[in-house]
């Protein structure tokens, strides 16, 4: 079990966001296998990362169930387990991008990674608890603890919560692996709720509690923190949680500003993902978003999951500067848009933006 | 109909809060009738007070019905109607006794008045429109349109709109008249919805549509702004929106820092008020809460009205600063508390404070 202690070996590569709580970038830059390897998976904590003994973990399913239950680690491991790939991504991913900047971490394009994820299926917990008829939420509680920033924020300190439509259940995994190893310290052991396809505010870390409710959970994480403005027929703003990461793709490699021979072929290369779409086409544009081409899909199309992609630019002969953008469709026809959309504040930045470079 | 531009004839004794939008405070220390004049009654607005033609006016109800209505202003005026008195409360009122300093208008103690009320019972349109069974909550829509202040905000200009359990609407007021007298422009000319026992965000002025919904709202009056932090079993903060104004009393003379002559008889003044539940006593320390007397209650004791009353000092000998509280018990053995409660943020100001005064 690593500690992500700055300046140590681990998360060599990196870029420090934050320091405390500790928050590091994934250099998407060096995008290339499908899977992110756990030293470069980009790191999101909101407070200190507590430490806890796996031998003394116990993990309370309770609530709206029949039989509470308070299962040990060696009980989890265990149990019958599945392995499935999913694409984390940070709610403000991209976020340096907004004009003019708002509040949080100035991520770029690196708060997303991609890892397989071992564990127990949260539908075999609530199987074995017996969940009541009338649940509508999931809980998910953790230990980490501390005063967040957002207003408005609530007396004393909070620890991280979030709530999950029962529906989605089925696609959760309880991990307590990611990519074949332990799950590191700062990605949440001894275990980790996984929940494919949401932002990775809905994957709870130092997962301790997974209480069963009968009405919506209103806590801060999905009111003051990571929620946005839904606008109903007469134009009233209605509060929601962010849930789904929407369809979106994001180039890697060229980085902005870099420079690029004139007159060669260069390798452009990225990756576009979705929550239960499938991304099916991605383009690219060299002319700020004028004429498009399609590029070369690499992995194969699954929900929940990033499709890497590759497009061979015949870069022109004119010195210059070039705007490059991406855009993704996905299986229904949602096209990524050429905007953002400020209901979603500091949040779900899934436009297409320019990658400005130069040609010379 | 009077517009409080200020400086006119209107408004005189008012004290200035805020200027744009227009918040007075009704001159508390001068509390001596029961019903507070119209032109002395707080006024709290959130926006440019909109002006309406009372010809033009439709109040729509819609939604969650077997009918939806359009009803004019000549409609409603010749609909059976009550009239009944309710006081109202700004949530803030008393804020500036906060320790330390919060945000908003800096309430002394005048954000509170009452009035009767007259205009068409709630129930009577909601018979009239036919109510879904699985309706849940009305949502009173106004005209009054702007950008709110407290974080998070929603992007443009947002209208007020505010909802209530479908419970309360038994006692709601669709008010056309205030005090025998057509309502006052900044009062919510032409139509204002009373919601008796609630702070008076609740009462939603220049109302213009009722919608009634299957689904709770989280819009931003009651989410961003005038919301709390109630805490679950297991501490984490739920954010709720405010309602119901808890048990208070206050004294309306002596004011902070007022002389008074050692040795006599002063007669301390003030009011008492709860929600639902009545005000069975008033309870007077002078000297910081060591030693508590009960005080002669003014008026009859009734659900959703202040209770005037009076309590004959015996000014000591001795001079000096002296500390007086006033406490509040209702009929069902809530005492008014000691402490300002932090879940509140800057509402919900009903704790027991100190009026220090000089004795000499």
């Amino acid at each position: 079990m690593s500690t992500a202690t700055i300046g140590s070996e681990s998360n060599i590569g990196l870029t420090i966001r934050e320091r405390d709580p500790l928050n590091l970038e994934y250099p998407f830059d060096q995008l290339d296998e499908f899977l992110t390897p756990n030293d470069l998976f980009y790191i999101r904590c909101h407070f200190k990362a507590p430490v806890l003994d796996c031998h003394d973990y116990k993990l309370s399913i309770y609530g709206a169930v029949e039989t509470p239950l308070k299962i040990s680690y060696e009980e989890l491991l265990a149990m019958p387990c599945v392995t499935k790939p999913a694409t984390l991504e940070c709610a403000g991913n991209g976020r340096i991008f907004l004009v003019p900047q708002v509040r949080g971490a100035q991520w770029q394009l690196g708060a997303v990674s991609t890892a397989q994820w071992t564990g127990v299926p949260l539908t075999a917990l609530l199987e074995k608890a017996g969940v009541d008829p009338h649940a509508c939420e999931i809980l998910f509680e953790a230990c980490d603890i501390g005063t967040p920033k957002e207003e408005p924020i609530p007396p004393g300190e909070i620890r991280y919560a979030r709530s999950l439509d029962i529906a989605k259940a089925k696609d959760v995994v309880i991990a307590y692996q990611m990519n074949g190893e332990e799950l590191p310290l700062d990605h949440g052991f001894p275990m980790r709720a996984i929940v494919p396809g949401h932002y990775a505010m809905a994957s709870v870390k130092w997962l301790t509690g997974i209480r069963i409710l009968t009405e919506p959970f209103t806590g801060y994480w999905q009111t003051s923190d990571y929620g946005y403005w839904d606008f109903d027929e007469n134009n009233n703003p209605m509060r929601r949680a962010l849930g789904p990461m929407p369809l979106k793709s994001a180039i890697a490699r060229p980085r902005t500003r870099e420079f690029i021979p004139a007159g060669e072929s260069y390798r452009v290369f990225g990756a576009a993902w979705g929550s239960e779409t499938f991304v099916e086409q991605v383009e690219l544009s060299a002319d700020d978003g004028k004429t498009w081409n399609p590029v070369t899909l690499i992995d194969e199309a699954q929900p929940f999951v990033w499709r890497r992609w590759k497009f061979d630019w015949k870069v022109p002969a004119e010195k210059g500067t070039y705007i490059l953008k991406s855009r993704a469709t996905d299986g229904q026809g949602n096209v990524q848009p050429d905007h953002y959309d400020k209901r979603f504040g500091t949040y779900v930045i899934h436009h297409t933006f320019g990658i400005e470079v130069i040609v010379r």
